[in-house]
């Protein structure tokens, strides 16, 4: 495959399956997630509501007929940075048979693109201090690992 | 002062002052934001964006007549964990005459409640890693540091 070929495209709810399907096909994604048929309604619901804010892209990226690999901007407003936008980054997955091919990069290269498209100062994420390839792979695009990432399962 | 007597409440385009006057009273914050008089634009088209999008809160800690604390708490509908919601912490600030209270503790509790009313699954947050106060205060509060922050400047 020639990643020039690859294309880029707004997730639609009949994409759900194939998405979800890249979720769970993941180190830490398949406990989480819950890949059957029909897909559990909350995917749904999810969906919707990131279908309806204006300020969320669930976007693909799309060779010849499959869908390669997925990721979701959420576009914010903050106060701080004098009342700065920041695009923050998340669930970025590749297809298990498109891995190693560079789709990641390209996702996130796009993902940085439309930031500056919509004016954001800042491209945001964490990623799990498990995942010693994303971190690699996150910093030789040029993300600084500057600040400690805390979660809290309620 | 009695933390009992501390209350919460929404932040107006009329309490801009006093928030930047805060944001800007911080060790980083200090060369990051502009406190003058009047305040830069991009601050009060912030606060619109904010104020508009139901899935944004900027909260306010109050007591008697002043603003002691702000913080800003974001929803998002995410994909992974089978369709779960998160609220984002951003922008925590004491005034500094009520450093030392107990007043960012009791605004990030308040957070952690109003995520379980919005039925969010995680709270999460990023700290600088220079805080290393703020470091400290998270861990205290429950939180676990499980995730690199990364962050790109465009």
């Amino acid at each position: 495959m020639n990643v020039d070929d690859v294309f880029f495209r707004k997730a639609t709810k009949e994409d759900l399956d194939s998405i979800v399907e890249m979720l769970s096909d993941d180190e830490l994604g398949k406990s989480r997630e819950k890949f059957e048929h029909p897909l559990p309604e909350s995917y749904y619901a999810a969906f919707s509501s990131i279908d309806a804010d204006p300020n969320i892209e669930l976007t693909l990226a799309c060779y010849e007929e499959k869908i390669i690999g997925v990721l979701q901007i959420i576009f914010t407003p903050y106060l701080t940075y004098q009342g700065g936008w920041r695009a923050t980054i998340e669930g970025v997955r590749t297809s298990s048979s498109f891995r190693g091919k560079g789709i990641g990069r390209i996702l996130v290269q796009w993902a940085i693109t439309r930031a500056k498209e919509r004016n954001c100062h800042i491209v945001q994420l964490t990623t799990d201090k498990n995942r010693k390839d994303a971190i690699r792979f996150y910093e030789q695009l040029g993300f600084k690992p500057t600040h400690e990432g805390f979660k809290m399962h309620l």
